[in-house]
């Protein structure tokens, strides 16, 4: 099988898995139901579900302990996604070339619905601490909450909010960058290494790697933004140009912005097999991102 | 000491032990740290995290690690405001005589430091779990994340919403308000007595009680509404009439509904009593809440 096949194949399984953990559209409060599945269910990469499958599975992780935690990184994704495109926030109407949540369902269940899916997220990874209650599960989920919260994601969200249509430092947009987009692969590939029973080190080490990921797609992400067309990308192009927003691009120019994303996965790519345990999938999967279109 | 001074003092208690979990106003994302803490300094009755603490005390719990868990519930309970207070909800300015996270931060930082505190909430109960993986942390998580979800507090909230300027059946009502008040005293009071070591039915009579007390709360709160002033209520009076809203007032007339709390808390103080152990300030505080008058 190619790298293409097998990466379709097991996009598709985690597609089935996601399924699984979504609610069901019933009761009372069907619509609010209705709208986190089709947040959900409106695409994506899966990306970080994958990494942390493939990470658990690198460390030789085999049990379903893994699933319940790639359903809620998801869930707690896709929730950062719809509370970015509300009206008070990028106001987005279109997001991989369907409509946004609140643009389908309200602006007050934009908000109802990403609460829903950042609380279900923890609901879900909670009952997998319940059924196996152990310092690995408990890490696990001490990971997940940390690398989402005011020290991981939405520390970098909101002074990438506050920044807007002001010049930014460097360090700054580090600072936003490495919360905003880092830490939630950092968070996908150190659970599957906890969970996995990885040693103190590697964990460590994955880490990093997780790190340089989350910077290379977000520098990517920038690139984009710029070169890219809304027919290829599946949402809008030129919207950080829209918003007046500092980017890698902007700051540093688009040929250095292309060369220090080839750098800079270069070195997660080297941390990674200088590891003990290889994943010839992970490696080419993080080296997809280097070079993704779209 | 009367009951009045032992409440006072137990407030008092509970608002330092707040502040110590509180996140420092430090780093780029000072903003939505001060707005955090903002809201949850705002004030309130602290009624969730005492009602968790006399559950513990009252089954004979004495370690610290009820504190994270009190401190995770009166987040969550912040965030859900915070939210609700929001332009594209309720669009309240004011809420305990102060301005609205929203109507100080804005609109944007009112939505983001809503998710940050809800997060935080299981970053500090899950730190707890980390420290002491075991049945009964686990368990802990668990209540406060389902019991603050689609089939808790958020279900009862969208429903509300989704309802408003419509009538509602008395089903209808009842779901709502089982889900959006109850359920969090339910958390509290639940993972008071599992943190305490609980047997199974003593559990699931403390639950009972706890959604009787929620129901009793609410309904005073319409009752309230109608028959306060905003001096002493310290929030807009009248505003289920200007939101439209069926309450169980507008349902059931103020005398019905005033016979109706009297009669749950009723129910709940003999379910309380008939426990093996007891709390006499806990009885006294369900009591208060029948007659309270803000």
């Amino acid at each position: 099988m190619s790298f293409k096949e097998e990466l379709l194949k097991k996009t598709e399984e985690i597609e089935e898995l996601l399924k699984g953990y979504l609610p069901r559209e019933e009761g009372f409060q069907k619509t609010v139901l209705e709208a986190m599945n089709y947040s959900i269910l409106a695409g994506g990469k899966r990306l970080r579900p994958m990494l942390m499958q493939e990470t658990y599975r690198m460390f030789g992780g085999k049990e379903k302990i893994v699933e319940p935690f790639m359903a809620a990184i998801e869930m707690i994704h896709t929730y950062s996604l719809v509370h970015d495109d509300l009206p008070a926030m990028d106001n987005d109407e279109y997001r991989r070339g369907k409509k946004t949540t609140h643009a389908v369902y309200g602006e007050a269940f934009g908000i109802l619905a990403g609460d829903a899916l950042l609380n279900f997220a923890f609901e879900t990874a909670a009952e997998a601490v319940e059924r196996e209650p152990d310092a690995r599960t408990a890490r696990a989920l001490g990971i997940l909450a940390r690398k989402a919260g005011i020290y991981g994601m939405i520390g970098g969200q909101v002074v990438d909010v506050e920044s807007e249509g002001q010049p930014l430092s460097r360090e700054k947009l580090d600072f936003i960058y490495r919360l905003k987009t880092s830490a939630l692969i950092e968070s996908s590939m150190t659970i599957g290494a906890v969970l996995a029973g990885a040693g103190e080190e590697a964990v460590r080490a994955v880490e990093r790697v997780a790190g340089d990921v989350g910077l290379a797609f977000q520098i990517q992400d920038d690139i984009l933004d710029v070169t890219s067309t809304l027919e290829v990308l599946g949402k809008p192009i030129h919207s950080d140009d829209k918003n007046q927003k500092t980017t890698y691009v902007t700051l540093e120019g688009l040929e250095k912005a292309r060369k220090d994303v080839a750098e800079i996965s270069a070195r997660a790519l080297e941390t990674l097999s200088a590891l003990e345990c290889r994943n010839v999938f992970l490696e080419e999967l993080i080296r997809m991102l280097i070079t993704r279109e779209k």
